[in-house]
């Protein structure tokens, strides 16, 4: 009993990534202006303002201080690869979302672990990619069977 | 440097409660089945099986294990109350939503925990409540501007 609480204890204490995965009817997002918060937040720059999907996983990512990125991304596209078999869709939608954590990672390492999310999807999916650094306007639309949510952590 | 780790070591360990506040354009619900996990669920009676709502705020909760159920819901009331002054919309949806932690609260105490929420927030807004023990499919249309999406602990 004490030793499992150490354990649960110490495993909140390394969470270093936290993802919501959702199976999606239909997604859409719309930059709405650039953010100037939090204070040292470096954008990247816009490529596209709108962007469009049906049928995909749409991957909220938050990144939090002290990553071990490669290990992490490693862990996230295995929990990807996993729900695309289960759902029977190839697109995934890799969304950087501030909202799932207090203690945000800096901004360049951020775009670093999207980054590489992102180019280890790129072979074996269709990846729409948002962007870094904007308040956006955004449209989920999330079927209802079971599996359609995932939360998961990664330390 | 070392205390302030020490404190954000405490706060994580102490924190009970993980709310997801979403200012939408549109929200809708509908049941698509009872759950049967995890293994001790034990799901509401199902009063409406569609719900729609425009302009309001949706707000997920997760209830975790060992709340202090009165405190961590009048927190949360005041969340949603500023919010609601913020954005001008007094429509709020209570959307019970397993999947901002691993560590879920019993039916029973998470059941308790939306019942008091919803309570508290009746009697000064319009509150749409979800069903606690379904798959559902859910749209979440949700605005582009600055604090439109607002994650929050309790602890």
């Amino acid at each position: 009993m004490l030793l499992d609480m150490n354990l649960k204890m110490l495993m909140r204490l390394l969470i270093k990534m936290r993802s919501l995965l959702f199976h999606c009817k239909n997604y859409e997002v719309k930059i709405d202006r650039i953010a100037n918060r939090p204070e040292k937040i470096i954008p990247e720059e816009v490529k596209e303002r709108v962007q469009e999907c049906k049928d995909c996983i749409v991957v909220l990512i938050t990144i939090e201080i002290d990553d071990k990125i490669k290990k992490m991304t490693s862990l996230l596209k295995d929990e990807i690869s996993k729900m695309s078999l289960e759902v029977g869709h190839k697109n995934i939608v890799i969304l950087p979302f501030a909202h799932l954590s207090n203690n945000l990672a800096q901004s360049k390492q951020g775009i670093e672990a999207i980054t590489l999310i992102e180019e280890k999807l790129k072979g074996e999916f269709n990846v729409i990619r948002a962007h870094f650094g904007s308040h956006k306007s955004l449209l989920l639309d999330i079927y209802g069977h079971p599996g359609n949510a995932r939360y998961r952590e990664f330390y």
